[in-house]
């Protein structure tokens, strides 16, 4: 049993670092908040007696020796970094559990055979720099590391360049470390847990997701002078855009979501007819056929909705992963703990990405969820009790030192 | 005649200030830029032998003297402020049309019985602070002072506090002076004198306005966790308000039109569902029968909206003015001297807003228009001709000098 107390205390004290507007977290990936988080971490790792690594891509590897010392590791960890208006756990519960089942293994003296790995992935969240889970692509083999380095934020800042500035850029190559397992512990992020009373989600899948950056340009025009028939209005194409997505997603769910988050609109002057927009079609899907339907669909709609109203249209990818299947063993491990120590459990898919999803393609690998409140995240108030924590702790727990052998 | 070249040269100089990005101006209001064009045209007035005033909004007036001491001034002119993404000739032209037969009166050694006042109206585009024609609003009495000083911009500095730091804030009371009439050169920004080969617009009426700032609050959550049921997402009740205002101007063009031209969505992330969204809805018409009734019609579809999707809203006015009728005896004189100079006119609408609307309350008003390639203006792109400048600043003085007597 992890000590509940102090992994809350830990995640309290982390969320000083880089506090929000209202009670939850601003600590962007790569930003000076983030740098104090990763010191912050370290400094815990260290005190835990563990070895830190750091590659290429910033990605930080905390070691605890095992008996074996031909045996490969076992990896537990998530992400600290945080949207701009985030909350206390979502990616810090994941990393902070990974420490604080080390330093239970340290208070009881127990030594695993293989290592354990507690890891901290950078850019988990993709806001600042498209895509999200940047660093865990990379690790993977997914994403090339140059791509990667060229990611530029919305003031034209590279994320090359502010991994150095910040000063965690490592020298051990990115990708060059083999695995026994990977597990991850995130909050759910979603309703259905809490909704149903139970402890425990299994992560038995992950949603498939596309990011479609949309550039819709007419022509900037005087509100008050240009005649109805004479416009090219950018803004309401994208209105069209937006309503567009939701349908289609709305006709696939509750296997589909649909949302537009960003919104940039030029020049964005009360009395000039939006000459630009730009924006990002989020879609999701855990069926692949579901998820590569609707994107045709929705980029079918686009090019009518451009049509009609005179303007042009381009569409990037700046964001994909298929529905990921996690990995049968691991995710046994993870079943079998919830049931040892006696929690309520189900099977769940992921709505949203995480490392997981992309180190399952190099490593055997699950996820643990537990509930959060109202199913709320990516949002300051997001909040889960140390109940739901503490259990979700002890399952990581129980499957890390299952899976690593004593 | 005045000096086509000489006009149209100046119109280059000042375009030099505050250069865009494409070929047009960013010299928006209260900008060292703005205070870069007041300075220049400054030093014209005076080596046009005019004495300069400037009242407490910054609002410019240079004075040529008449001959009879007792005789109410004629005032011309417009603003020399332009949108972030502005042309070279929207306001500028007027102010330096006034500027130019000033000149040309000089150079034929006329003096006119009634002095004639050369003006720039300070902050009329309304981007950096809302509403537009700002100054001249709290000229003709209709905006309070203390109120227009405190209107704030994006970055949350005030206008009084702009106007003071630009060092344009003169010490006259503002409104104080009494007009014998007020004549406003402006280019269409429309396309209907283009389209008919037309060289001058006489202005005889002038649209109505409505802006109104939209607050849509919903539950920012993440994109890929939320099912669809459980959303409340601003992002998407502010397209259907696009679509709204779109529909219902459609329903009343050509004598109406709406637009939603400003756009600022929070928390801008592209896996977060927008939690808030603020926009500007424009909508205008001749009849303040229609732009009553298409008010009505979108605040009632607002609300429609909102509670579809389970979110809040609030709509505050932060711009109106009723429609204008111009003076009968100031529009036949622009009509009188476009038939004596030989040029082809028709009676016109304004499309937009103009500091004649507000002054047109206090003092005897008119406008000439002339046309502007593809009725395109708000644009960096927007363009007329050297002729088309030449004619209106011909109609211009003539209007003024025969008002003015000599
Ligand atoms: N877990 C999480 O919020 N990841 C960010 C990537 C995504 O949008 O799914
Ligand atoms: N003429 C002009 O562009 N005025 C700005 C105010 C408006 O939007 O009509």
């Amino acid at each position: 049993q992890i000590d509940g107390d102090r992994l809350w205390d830990s995640l309290m004290e982390m969320a000083k670092i880089g506090p929000g507007v209202a009670g939850g977290n601003n600590r962007q990936t790569l930003t000076d908040e983030d740098a104090e988080g990763r010191s912050l971490f370290r400094s815990w790792c260290e005190a835990a007696g563990l070895t830190m690594g750091l590659d290429t891509m910033g990605n930080m590897f905390a070691r605890r020796e095992g008996t074996d010392p031909e045996a490969l590791p076992v990896y537990v960890g998530s992400h600290l970094d945080t949207q701009p208006t985030g909350g206390k756990y979502d990616g810090v519960l994941g990393v902070l559990t990974g420490l604080e089942l080390v330093r239970t293994l340290n208070d009881l003296n127990i030594r695993t055979r293989h290592p354990i790995v507690v890891t901290n992935w950078t850019n988990e969240e993709g806001t600042r720099f498209a895509p999200a889970m940047l660093a865990s692509g990379v690790f993977a083999g997914v994403l090339e590391e140059s791509w990667a380095k060229d990611r530029k934020d919305a003031a034209g800042k590279s994320f090359g360049a502010e991994l150095e500035r910040i000063g965690w850029q490592g020298d051990e190559p990115v990708g060059s470390r083999k695995m026994k397992a990977f597990f991850e512990l995130h909050i759910e992020q979603g309703p259905i847990l809490e909704d149903e009373g139970i402890d425990i989600g299994v992560v038995t899948h992950g949603q498939g997701l596309y990011w479609l950056e949309v550039t819709l340009a007419g022509k900037e025009s005087h509100t008050g002078s240009t005649p109805m028939y004479k416009r090219r209005n950018a803004g309401l194409g994208m209105a069209r855009v937006i309503e567009l997505v939701h349908e289609v997603a709305m006709d696939y769910q509750p296997n589909a979501v649909g949302t537009i988050g960003q919104i940039d609109v030029h020049p964005n002057s009360r009395n000039i007819i939006p000459g630009r927009c730009v924006f990002t079609v989020d879609i999701r899907s855990p069926s692949k056929e579901t998820l590569d339907t609707m994107r045709e669909r929705i980029e079918d709609g686009i090019d009518l909705i451009a049509d009609a109203l005179d303007i042009d249209v381009s569409v990037d990818e700046v964001g994909h992963f298929d529905p990921v299947t996690f990995d049968e063993t691991c995710v046994r491990a993870i079943r079998d703990a919830a049931e040892a120590l006696g929690y309520s459990h189900r099977n769940i898919v992921s709505g949203a990405g995480h490392d997981a999803c992309w180190i399952n393609r190099v490593a055997p690998t699950a996820m643990v969820m537990c509930p959060c409140v109202d199913g709320l995240s990516h949002n300051e108030a997001e909040e889960i009790s140390k109940e739901w924590a503490t259990a979700g702790a002890n399952v990581l727990m129980r499957a890390v030192v299952e899976t690593a052998g004593i």
